[in-house]
């Protein structure tokens, strides 16, 4: 189970994240494309960095909106939307190619992210949107109950999947996200490891009416947000790298 | 001698410039990039148009700011110009790609250009960024009696040059621009078919001063902003049609 | 009645609108701030027009989205509509004052006025900020069904309405705009001056179910894009003179 | 002597300054007006704060330049000048209104702050710009050697200024800056509690060539970027607050 966390999401003289210290205990690194968080030099930096700590890379694309960091839904059309999506993933994917490395897939930021997860039409926007891009890229989505159902869609556009799971919020019995308003949404440091253990071991978690269901995840989300989360990302590492 | 002409340079709901009606008559087509003008739409929409026609394209890109249209001089530092430069080309690069097209050159826009045809330094900015892009970019700068000194510089830089000349622009006797600010410095119709003529024969401009000058240009530079502008680029095609 | 009129949303480089042939004809000038359209220099630019024809004028706020043209529903916080409403406002009315005017209302612009039209509480956020302003200022909405029921929410705030009414749009039955994306929603000429013509003389509309309604307009909405709206606002403007 | 801060710089998810802690110990904010930093919701929140401590509050308007922070010269007409300066003080001032707050002063930041300083033509264009303010508005420029003839300059646009010292710069024998580039150009602490001291009882500072020169300060520039100089801050406060 690969680990991803979001990354490069400074902007000129804002500095955010602690990506230098996160990136040596990460697989995958979820890039900012310019759109919700980063610009020229902050992409060129991270870039610099993934190279250094031999990252797979991917696009983390945005509805445009930095005042709001991505994190405000916006009405776009499916023709505005593929459009904003190919413009992101090809100037990262551009430069990264400066820096020897290669965009591999493909992880929608914030209100997006949301939005295609609840609404089917965008979804498929976004799905159509990656696979009409040039080169083959993995599209990164939640691990939900509706995973098979996800994976079909995108077979039939040519489209892999990288399932993704959260280390640190409460799932529903359908597999998605209880709403962070919810008490509870956010597990403690102790319940994240535990939830870890439990999805590496078994492949599955216990949901918010104490259900357990199986959650099929390639992937792990972590922050690297200060030093008390990069501690935790290290404890998680170790237990996916742990043998069975 | 090709006709480029700058182009993508409307911005969401602003119109600008006629495309559709110049593009079937120039060669090369300098697309804007997203950064003085054009958006994903915008970029989206004139690869389909220069697809269509065939042209080559270019990038087109510009100082970070749409609101001054790229035309204020910024001084950026020569990493930020070296990020950004890589990035809208990156971007463009990228989005011709699934149009089944590719960027083959870069002409900077508006301040950009004039800063690097007059500061020695942002032309080394300009070159260094250009050929140290992932695949071999031409430049497009002025053509002036500095040719030859630029085209030694960037041969060592591994960076070959267009150089582009002005159909509608009176030069001095170094074989750079009278500035618009003085009159006389934007030609009338007749004079600038006159000056195509002269270049397309002899290889000269007539300065400013009655002197002749050699002008050794690969390209020249049209406008597609309205039908007169339309018509004109129609006959000065012709001449560069016609054979000696 | 009132004619209106959206202005001020040119931007930068890009031009949009006829307001100078259109600002003679019009009693308001819905001016926008510069979050969707409008930028300082347009906006000094179109106050110079609005102090020449002594026009009311009124702030045009959006959300910010200038590539969307703020006609992208954004899913913004009550505080954040709010503060960006202010800002706007601020902006405006400050400029105003250097060319001794004075915003007196405020008409929000697309998205934002479809959605507080359609969303309770999205129009109660909006009229707690432009009641919360520091100077009293009126608010521009649809004159709809609920006329009556706006107006009164409208007072306990301390805020008066002006209610407006499209001459250009066919209504549906509840007072409300049927959808452009229908067929016959956008009126013929013909159809514009009859419908202004009922209006004025008898403050109803037919609706597409072929109903007469009655509708409170103190305001008509109407357009400056090309010559020919500008033709049409003359001819509306002499009904709208003219003694019953 | 006053002490004045630049405050409300951060932008959206991105904090920048401990704008709580350090407003206690000034007397005047130098507010960010959303052109290099703050947007409407940050400068809503810092006039909160302002208001709460009863601060002088200013307008810190820039270039249109956020990825920059400001801190890039923008070649700037003079009317281009004079309507993003009055565009960004009307906003905050139009805001500050809500708050039960007024904007006295003008302090332009970062690269417009040094043009203005060593461009006469941009000095000449700022004072104009806040002279035509429909209301009176001081402007806060650097105390130099040229003070008598800035003030003299500003008296005949009815404008009155608003003298302003580093605490933790070096200064050359005419009283501007040495640039941060030359070695010893900003202070440690030790120098700057001196050179507060110095500028407090005797009105002078010692330059870079060990000359002593008089410097008319009616504010002292301090910073509250971290911890650590929040403390100097108050330290300073403590020499300025004493008696002679």
């Amino acid at each position: 189970m690969y680990l991803n966390c979001d990354l490069g999401e400074s902007y000129g003289q804002w500095q955010m994240g602690l990506d230098t210290d996160v990136l040596p205990h990460v697989d995958m690194a979820n890039i900012a494309c310019g759109f919700h968080a980063g610009d020229p030099c902050v992409i060129a930096n991270t870039l610099k960095l993934t190279q250094l700590n031999q990252n797979i890379i991917g696009a983390h694309p945005s509805y445009p909106d930095r005042q709001g960091f991505g994190r405000r839904s916006m009405q776009c059309s499916s023709t505005e939307l593929t459009n904003l999506l190919h413009y992101q993933i090809a100037a990262l994917d551009g430069m990264a190619s400066i820096y020897n490395q290669s965009v591999s897939y493909v992880k929608p930021h914030g209100a997006l992210y949301n939005d295609m997860m609840r609404d089917q039409a965008i979804l498929t926007s976004v799905m159509q949107s990656v696979a009409s891009y040039k080169k083959p890229l993995k599209l990164m989505i939640l691990a939900t109950g509706k995973a098979e159902q996800h994976a079909k869609q995108a077979e039939q556009l040519g489209l892999e999947l990288f399932f993704e799971a959260f280390a640190d919020r409460r799932y529903d019995d359908h597999g998605y996200l209880q709403p962070r308003s919810q008490a509870g949404s956010v597990l403690d440091k102790q319940q994240i490891l535990q939830q870890v253990e439990q999805l590496k071991q078994r492949g599955t978690v216990t949901t918010n009416t104490g259900q357990t269901i199986t959650l099929k995840a390639d992937t792990l989300c972590v922050h690297g947000d200060n030093p008390e989360s990069i501690a935790l990302v290290k404890q998680i590492k170790q237990i996916c790298q742990s043998s069975l």
